[in-house]
């Protein structure tokens, strides 16, 4: 039904680029928030609605299974007959930085769980959902984002875990982004390379202004990227603030 | 003064990117063509200034310096006082393909002709503008993007000379990125793969609908790139077809 | 004590790449081969003692610490104060391709499982004894080397967890290169582009000879890395038949 | 004729690596060397004919058509009918690091004159007779080997001149080995990350041992590779110093 809006979901919403992607996206479809905490959307969402948009918010451990199922069932109940225009995979997870041979196994594998376990899951749930809309004569192309970061391409000294889940990611992007481009899917991995100017970062200082990544350009990225028409997909995007060596 | 507009530069103007990125980039600013052959270059001129915009078109052989200097002295007057505010370096040359013995020097140095010294002639050349135009606090951080493709990344058989050059311009591409975007202006490297979308190409036919690039989409991907405000900078993108392999 | 040899360990012991660095480290070492079935071990265990070497063999599933503590301490009793001059990780481990709507969890893990989990364990028992051994004055330095594939480069489509598992094992590799490498660790990823020839192949048909991989040649390979003094560390080799497309 | 030595040919000889190549490949073949300045070949070639071995000096410029043209003509006429197994260019060219708007197009172009102009012209004249070496049934598969840097792979602030001929010369090495690779010719870009270990650089000091490459080492690694079988190429490899950062 034409006055139905179509839905974005959101995995991984906290105070920066997540948040931030929700509003975004707010501004045409209304919007999902997975997280963890409700601590963590709950702001967020009140924003949303407050501001005439409409948002919802679903506790949600994307490296679970069961608990991502649960989740796209409430929310497929919530969209009704409303389609998925996109999926934005941003879930942060932990970053150890540690000597290798300090490494805990639960450590170790703490990388993969978010970033490949959990990209797994949500992409298994977000992916039927957007072929679905290719259905329906979309505006944009259906769009599948993760949220990456350098340590996607470079393994670092004592950065074996989030190193070994970001390469993961890629690879798992790279590999949807080749069995459902050609289907009308766009799959981007974006690697974000910088410090997100959020509250928890506003003390590390540089000599430069902006030295920060602005979590709304990152947002504003994103929905250029679902603009995109399949024409021209980009599958993988750098960004990074003016000053970053790289 | 506020009422004279600023200008962007297009080098490599045929019926294809060029024209789209100067059509586009017209809508905001004063456009300068630059080609070799007038004939490239004039429609577009026109069709410009018929539809109330501003363009000027300069022949020029980017890959000769004094060409490049001769062009920019001459745009230089035509500005006036304004500013430049971005610069897409989009010259095709030639694509050579053929067995690397049989190559003579001449088609082997035209991949690098085009690719880095053009690169380099135009780049010297737009460079100072752009970096005046940071004094004057302008609305998008002044833009340099070269238009690259997969042979960027890839050297195939047959494809010596064209990858050469490809690969080099890439090179400059990452020097540039890293010396100007400290300084605040935005150098980008655009992966352009597929088949483009113009007349020469009409039939070539595929199996699926929209399977060449549409000019217009990698000019609003341009644009876009533009727009980016230095906190978030993307200096390499890579653009295809949904249905392309790679 | 000089009558006493240093040892290497193998892990990932079938008929194929495996048995032959077994047999070309057993040269200059006694060897320690892992795997999970005694039957993958035992013909070249027997081999090698027969023709004079040393040679052990040890039940182990990598994927699992508790598996891979007890491999170790096993080892340390044969080894008594011998020490360890090389350790190379070759487990194979499952290659599942198939679309990715259609993989179960249990399927998407198991690339991650080899490739990621198996690697942190076998690299963490493995580090602390090639770090004795540069108190041992060592004739070449302690190596350690990953057996990996093209798929650590690309993701293809309908290889997410193979993809996954192998982008994975390279940041660890890295990682592992740039934390131990400064302290005289050699670490390499071994690019291993083709089909193996061995029996379980030898039916495939190619249009040219030698088409396939000799693993004998693999196992020079990583001989030859052995050898490499620290003044000159190859950290990323790619290995493939000549008809290779790549 | 059996009695009759294969050649190997080094382009780019100094005091360094093409002087521990000529004296590696000497031991098996009469070796070819080639400078512009006969004062940077005449000590070597002395040495490796003093020793037993077969050595020849022609002074020749790469980068002119015309100069490497004679070069082989010469060496055809010494070779008579005697085969080339290898060949190593070697060629290290000036390197230029200033701001990118102080080069000349002198300075610029310098980069590829080297590494691009100088390595086609290098490999048109030994691939013939690379290719006619594989009538010979060779020992080893003839072999091109191209000395790089890490500036193939970043291109880093103020060395666009460089880069670009290192990308550029990269491309080369991987469209050769696409083309040249499946007719049994072993290509291989080699990435030499690190300071060389030489008269020059002796005062350059670092905080460890064994911090500058050894060129002897690299001398082993190049004969390694070009013992390689057909069935196990290495088409690019890494070679750098146990400290170096990357």
């Amino acid at each position: 039904m034409a006055s139905q809006k179509a839905w974005a979901v959101v995995a991984g919403v906290g105070p920066g680029t997540g948040a931030c992607v929700a509003r975004r996206f707010a501004k045409t479809y209304a919007v999902a928030l997975l997280a963890r905490k409700p601590a963590n959307f709950e702001p967020i969402v009140e924003e949303i609605n407050a501001a005439g948009g409409k948002a919802i918010g679903i506790s949600t451990d994307c490296s679970e299974g069961k608990s991502v199922k649960n989740a796209f069932e409430q929310l497929k109940k919530e969209m009704g007959g409303a389609s998925l225009a996109a999926a934005i995979y941003n879930v942060g997870g932990r970053f150890v930085r540690k000597p290798f041979l300090e490494l805990t196994e639960e450590e170790f594998e703490s990388g993969w769980e978010t970033n490949g376990r959990g990209a797994f899951h949500f992409s298994q749930a977000v992916l039927p959902l957007l072929l679905d809309k290719l259905n329906a004569d979309p505006e944009y192309p259906p769009t599948l984002i993760f949220t990456s970061a350098t340590a996607a391409m470079k393994g670092s000294a004592l950065c074996a875990s989030f190193a070994a889940g970001k390469f993961a990611m890629r690879a798992v992007a790279q590999s949807l982004a080749r069995e459902f481009g050609p289907k009308g899917i766009h799959v981007t991995h974006a690697i974000i390379d910088g410090v997100i100017d959020i509250e928890r970062t506003k003390d590390w200082k540089f000599d430069h202004p902006d030295a920060k990544i602005k979590p709304e350009a990152i947002a504003d990225s994103y929905w250029y990227l679902h603009t995109q028409p399949r024409t021209c997909f980009t599958n993988e995007i750098d960004i990074r603030p003016y000053i970053e060596k790289w």
